[in-house]
Formats: structure tokens, sequence, C-alpha cells
């Protein structure tokens, strides 16, 4: 998917949320576990209940691998079965030496056709550029993150710059806003101002909103760009908001009054 | 396993060597295609062919997860098939918020049941303590990798240390030597004694030995400490030594080469 095609849906759906796929087996309503693929199930239903509401989907690999060759096949199900309109993002926070992250580009951009994948940055160029090389595809590269431990390096200073301000700065030479978004966590808005400075057009993947207690409208106030800019993530407080038969019911409320707010913000901040 | 238990492995086997299972389905002899698991029958007989000369083996997931849910089932046949006095390596290069860690350290240290998993430090502290709670197990946090990229952040300076050396120092709060193992490239032979400067007693993993060009006798004179205190990796010099019917053969005698290097130098240092 292009830039421009993300911020026609933007517009369209009156929505950047972007939902986060984090599927629990021990966490969904306990009838689905009758199902062949109960994994698949869930998110089947959830993505049937929200799919107008949101512009992304992020299923969390991790959640998959913890169960083997059959998580990863409802993985492979489940990103067949997102509509092809909606951006759909791996996280997979990958990056290893060049012939390897050609591999898990190939794993994730063409074997399982996501449109971006999340990439960690602490290998440098030659352990992401793999990733841009492919056509039409993105990069989420993790610039400052949501959790707690972005504190002990992060913000690591040479005087100038911290980290995550040299990451930003350095992966501009390596791929543009075309290509290349960036992982910011919403629980520190007031560095979004500082991120916008380095990277003014880009879009943001912005983790934190809800379960780890960052505001949207704080994100927004700093973060927003004339293209809106924000993919803002919700993950357990949409998918885990009920747990029995109106699950996916409980979970559309839940993105409905997320992307209701977000309507109202596109409006206060895009006119 | 133990530290203790993978010491007497390397003075029983007179050997540190660590077999990288870079396994690609487009390099491997083409005469396995017809079989049913390629991937699998390969290692197979990599290993059957070298388990007596290596003392650890180290499949990198990219390669796997390349082929989707049939390349992961080519990894459990994989770890299941090497025999439990080997030291298991998932070279996965994971990391992420606590509760998504968790879900990797589930997936690569209990369902797969690896001795240890490559984590990358970027997002700090609670990205890598879930892999670390669980007992008799390793995280082989990467520090100074061997790659051309390694230059753009692991170098950042703050004026007292660099980010790899931060990352040593500030890993050692949250593990000790009998957990907690580091990634540290062969092709920068001149880091080993600051390195072991911080963590003298730790073993460290170090890729870039062959392929990459690193030096063995320097990483030794450098690296080795009391213990022998390394594990140094080849993947494609041995693996792909040969690409007919006699490939295992020929990997055999590359990694007995290598093997034969390393008693030697264990005879010279650990005197």
């Amino acid at each position: 998917m292009t830039k421009q095609e993300l911020i026609n849906q933007i517009k369209q759906k009156k929505s950047f949320l972007c939902i986060g796929l984090d599927t629990d087996i021990t966490k969904i309503p306990q009838y689905l576990l009758k199902e062949e693929d109960p994994i698949f199930e869930f998110n089947k239903q959830i993505i049937d209940a929200t799919k107008d509401l949101c512009v992304a989907y992020k299923p969390n690999t991790a959640f998959y691998e913890s169960l083997g060759a059959k998580g990863w096949e409802s993985l492979e199900k489940t990103i067949d079965y997102i509509p092809k309109d909606i951006f759909t993002i791996a996280d997979a926070k990958r990056g290893d030496i060049g012939n390897t992250s050609k591999m898990y580009a190939k794993a994730f951009l063409e074997t399982l056709n996501f449109d971006s994948v999340t990439v960690a940055p602490y290998m440098g160029n030659d352990s992401v550029e793999p990733f841009l090389e492919i056509k039409d595809k993105w990069v989420i590269l993790l610039a400052l993150t949501s959790n707690k431990g972005a504190d002990d390096f992060q913000f690591f200073d040479n005087g100038n710059e911290k980290l995550f301000e040299r990451v930003l700065k350095q992966s501009k030479q390596w791929g543009d806003d075309e290509n290349l978004m960036y992982v910011v966590g919403a629980t520190r808005p007031e560095m979004f101002a500082e991120i916008r400075s380095i990277v003014p057009d880009s879009f943001l993947l912005v983790p934190g909103v809800g379960a780890q207690g960052g505001s949207l409208s704080e994100v927004c106030k700093y973060g927003m760009n004339k293209d809106c800019g924000l993919l803002v993530n919700s993950s357990r407080g949409i998918i885990y908001a009920g747990n029995d038969e109106n699950f996916a019911a409980a979970a559309r409320n839940s993105a409905l009054q997320i992307q209701k707010e977000m309507a109202i913000l596109l409006e206060e901040f895009l006119k």
C-alpha cells in the first residue's frame, strides 16, 4: 500500500486506528476452544466486527509463535482474511545481518504478504535495508518505545542527541516517508514535538494508548501532521473488551468509541 | 543446560564450535528437494555428521520463517533431533514489551525447548527479563555485532562509554554469567579485551569467523577466559562446504578442521 492510499483510507473512515491482534489462547472466550483453529476464529470475528472502523491490523507475531507451527498457520489464515484495503503490520521486531534480514523480509513481506514489518535498529543499516528493497512495502523502525525499559538505552546521549534521535536521523539516509515509518510510544507525548522536528512527514505507529496509559488527544496535539501521519494502536483494550459470546460486539463498541474520538481530532487538527 | 555442563562439553570434545543451521532451500543439494521435508533432511544429515565435533547448534529462525508454517515444522523437527547434551541456540534476535517478550520466551524456551535465544537490547530491561525468568535457560544478548551496520549505533558514545559497553554493564543488573551470554562479532577482535574487562566470566557467542572474515586465533587471544568462555559460530563455511550427495561428509571435514584448530587453542590458552 502506498502512503497516499493509506491517507485516503484515513480520510474515508475518519479513523487512524490500528487494531493489535495480540491473540492469546488463554484470554479468548473459552467457548472458542472447541473450534478447529480458535485463534483464527477469534481474529475472524474481530476483523468482521471492526474492519470499517480501523485502517490497520497489527498481528503480534510472538503470540502466534508461542503456539508453534499451528500458530503460524493461524497467522497465515489471519493475514489472508484481512481485506486488502486495510494496512497490515507484522509486529515482529526483527533485524539481523543482511542475508538474514533478507530472509525475514521474504517471510513477512512476500510469503505472508504483509504491507509492513516492525524492525529493531540496533544492528544498523544492513539489517534494515533488505526490508526497504521490496517495492510498495514498509519498514516500521523502533525509535522511542512505550515501555519502561525504553529508558535504559533509547535516551543514551552523546551530548548532541539521544540514541532514538540518532536512529531517526540516520535512518532518513536509508529510506523516506514513502517506505519508512517509526514506532513512537504514546506514553511520552511530550517527545512528539522533538520527533516531528526530525521526521515531519513520516507516519508514526503509536502504541501505548489504553492499557499502557497514553492519551490520544495529547498524542494528536504534538504528533499529528498535515496528512494525519499517525497510526494509533490499541490491542487489549479492543480485542478483550468482552469475554463471552458477544466478544466481537464488545470489541466493535470499544473500537467505535476510539474511532469517534479520532473523527473529532481529525476534524480539529486537519481543518 | 547449566554453565558447568557446557564447560564440561567443551573440555570433553576439545571444541567450542557452534554450527549455524542457516538452512536455505535454494542452497541445499538439489537432490534433497524430492524429500518430504528437505530442510529437516539436510539438517539431520549435518547433525549426524558433526555432532561429535561441536558443542552447540544455532538454527537461524529467519530461514525457517521464510517458508511459513512448513518451515516452522522443519524447525520443530530439527530441535527435537539435536542430542540433548548439545547446547541449542534459537538465533531469533527477539525483544518486545514485557507481555510480548514473555510470549517469545514461551515460544523458544518452552514450546520449542531451546536452551537459549538471542535477544536484541534496544527496548531495555522489561524486554529481556521474561526470558531470564525461565530456569536453566539462557539469554544471549546482542552487544557488538559482526556486521557493517554495527557502526551505526553500537559505537554511539556518551563520552564515558559506547552503547555496546552500556548494554554489557546495564545487563549485569538483570542476570549473571549463569543465564546471560553476549553476541560479540569476530570481525572486531581488538574489542574483546575491553569487553572482557566488563564481563570477564560470561560466555560470548562469536559469529563472523569464516565467511565474514574474522580470525579464530585473534578471537581466542583476546576473548578466551579461564573456562574458555567462547562459543564460536560457523554457518555457511560448514553447512555449504559441499553441494552434492557428499555434502554431509564435506561439512564434517570443514567442522573437523575448525575443531582441530580449537583443540590446539584450548591447549595453548587453558594450560
